[in-house]
């Protein structure tokens, strides 16, 4: 089996540290380090503090053959990045005359004087590749230390994104050397996740050499295999593997190259030429903004009604007062009006439906917060499917609206 | 000025490492440190890897007064949290008898038996204080080593959330001896960053102890002013700081205490007695999701009309064939009959519209991708605004939206 090289990511910024900051940018780092062979094991949140820094790289150093450090670059006294790593390293930092003009150009190209401060930037650690960034103003650094590399990245992700992708991942794959981390991932809906893995796990504890994962989202379930690869394996076994996944979910499984469930269920409406209305009481939205999150999504998809009042039912999509007054809003009757009805506003050859009751209020003994319908239509056929959702407004509202689409996509099967 | 308490946060486990886990554990943990006088100074991610897990640790108790450890403590060979501390702290890990007895009941008490495995989640370190998990099987433990104190919580968040606010806060209350990180919050939209901080800069550079941050983000722009504050201490810096920032962004701020922009035009639309009806082209169902975000909107929300396709326009908002041909759907002309089509169609006091190019299609030399209309009609006063943004289709619909709810939030001011 081969050996994927240890890396780790140190991201520095004070800010980062708040409970406001969602840390999107070492999840990015890590994709591209595994597709380039590198297994990340550590990753650390630093403040701006030059001797916590230190210490981060001196231990990493003695673990890691890559470090990653992003955020700290920047022209204030308070980014100390370059001075902590050249402190570590024992180099000197000295200013870069050619990329001090560089800097200076790209500040006139915006008509802007660059502030003196601003000549930090142009510092540069003895021995370092300096990494050309064209998406902003302060350069990156790649810095090799015996057996160990170091890389320097800004912290903006604008600028981040961009320099990994043209500037790094290529200098990243030269060094990993053909190693890669093979990946297999399966999407699964209509299903627990206790009930998918009782399914899987007595095919998947036979590949032992395989990671298998599981995670339950709102959106599906991902079941994901991997395993790192030296250039030219085989992975006949992440196949078997999932091939037999596959077998024993059945249509559950409405993904294997990563779609999400709007995508899936837009292919299908346009392979069968079929057109979508919807008309959303408790989601209210929600279905209809996941169906257009795909571009193109208007070959197929011509609109709805946001029927969140009684009189939006009755009057936009057709469903009759007696059924609304017998059977309430939140009922398999009403559902199934709301789905013939929307279809017959609209147009379209399909009509989908949800009400539902997505709290915290309006519950009741007989009807209780959760209770969701789903209503189809094609004009032949019409059906609803009834669930009960668990957690806050929020969670069901979402949970509601994954469902209408896979209950679509199983109405299209 | 009041020092706050240097925390650090330890999150274990190899899955937390993938491309894929978004972390939110540390941001809440975070949260009810900084409320408690703690200051997190650093954050680390580490793998099931009883190494790292000792080395982080060691270097914690050299800098920390308080260490939070999360995850590693199920009852696989992979688990091995309780193992690295009782190795850093040299002390033995023993089963606790009473303990195993109160894991094996909870187990009888869901009709299960309990694996033969998890009586590892009844070993206790040495001295330590066992913290009761209500929510899950596993408890976590207080150590206290010297001057610094070590937490073990689970890694699962609705276990990990409720044993934070209830087990943990009181006790962290108590060692913070009454010092917390005082904070106000405004909320700001329809300005740029760059705008605001040009207004804000003159005055919060006057007050150099407080900590000011300004976050952009798709909602709305975000300014943070913070300071440590000792118990009893006066807090009147921070709020002359937030009232002189308030006077002079203007109307421009919408919120002073964290709420959103669909809870205050929520709260307008109330308070002015209106009902709201939306129709939405490019965005699709992203305000009425939006509005009904908010428990109770149905006060105010009778619904509304995704008006993807032209006929939907035409046929259920009123608009004419005439100004579709004329003008194009995406116009000035057409978002003005959306707003006052849709206010007629559900019968509200207010009519919003939406409608735009979200790309990547469908721009033209003439109308290029990211140009939106927003259409307002009370019956006797119809206007209509126009921005271009920039982005994917994804930012382009979300600023859409987030500019739609701002407008119908200056229309009712």
């Amino acid at each position: 089996m081969a050996e994927s090289i240890r890396a780790e990511i140190i991201a520095v910024g004070t800010e980062l540290l708040t409970p406001h900051y969602t840390d999107t940018n070492s999840l990015f780092i890590t994709e591209k380090l595994n597709e380039c062979g590198f297994e990340v094991r550590l990753k650390s949140v630093v403040g701006d503090n030059k001797e916590d820094i230190v210490d981060l790289l001196q231990r990493a150093l003695l673990r890691s053959q890559l470090i990653v450090l992003c955020g700290g670059l920047g022209p204030t006294e308070d980014d100390l990045t370059r001075v902590a790593v050249a402190e570590v390293l024992h180099r000197p930092l000295t200013t870069d005359p050619q990329l001090l003009l560089m800097i200076r150009k790209r500040y006139l190209s915006r008509s802007i004087a660059m502030p003196k401060i601003n000549e930090r930037q142009a510092e540069v650690i003895d021995g370092a590749e300096i990494i050309d960034n064209a998406w902003g103003t302060v350069p990156g650094m790649w810095i090799q230390e015996n057996a160990s590399h170091i890389v320097l990245l800004p912290g903006p992700p604008n600028e981040l994104i961009p320099m990994m992708e043209e500037m790094i991942v290529p200098r990243l794959k030269a060094l990993g050397g053909g190693r890669q981390l093979a990946r297999r991932l399966l999407y699964v809906s209509r299903m627990t996740e206790s009930a998918v893995d009782a399914l899987a796990a007595p095919i998947y504890t036979k590949y032992p050499e395989i990671r298998t994962t599981i995670l339950s989202s709102i959106n599906q379930i991902s079941l994901s295999f991997s395993r790192w690869i030296e250039p030219g394996e085989e992975e006949a076994d992440l196949n078997e593997l999932t091939n037999a996944v596959c077998e024993v979910l059945g249509d559950a499984v409405f993904s294997t190259q990563g779609q999400s469930l709007e995508q899936v269920v837009g292919n299908q409406l346009r392979d069968s030429q079929h057109t979508l209305a919807v008309a959303e009481s408790c989601t209210s939205g929600m279905v209809g903004t996941r169906i257009t999150n795909v571009p193109g999504s208007s070959d197929y998809f011509l609109g709805g009604i946001l029927c969140y009042s009684n009189a939006a039912k009755e009057n936009l999509c057709g469903v009759s007062r007696e059924t609304l007054e017998r059977f309430g809003a939140v009922s398999t009757e009403t559902a199934e009006e709301l789905a013939r009805g929307v279809r017959q506003a609209l147009g379209s050859t399909i009509g989908l439906s949800i009400t539902g009751i997505a709290g915290p209020g309006g519950g009741s003994a007989e009807k209780q917060v959760g209770l969701v319908y789903v209503g189809l239509s094609d004009g032949s056929r019409t059906l609803s499917y009834r669930r009960i959702f668990p957690g806050d407004r929020d969670m069901i509202r979402k949970r509601a609206a994954t469902y209408a689409l896979s209950s679509l996509r199983k109405f299209l099967l």
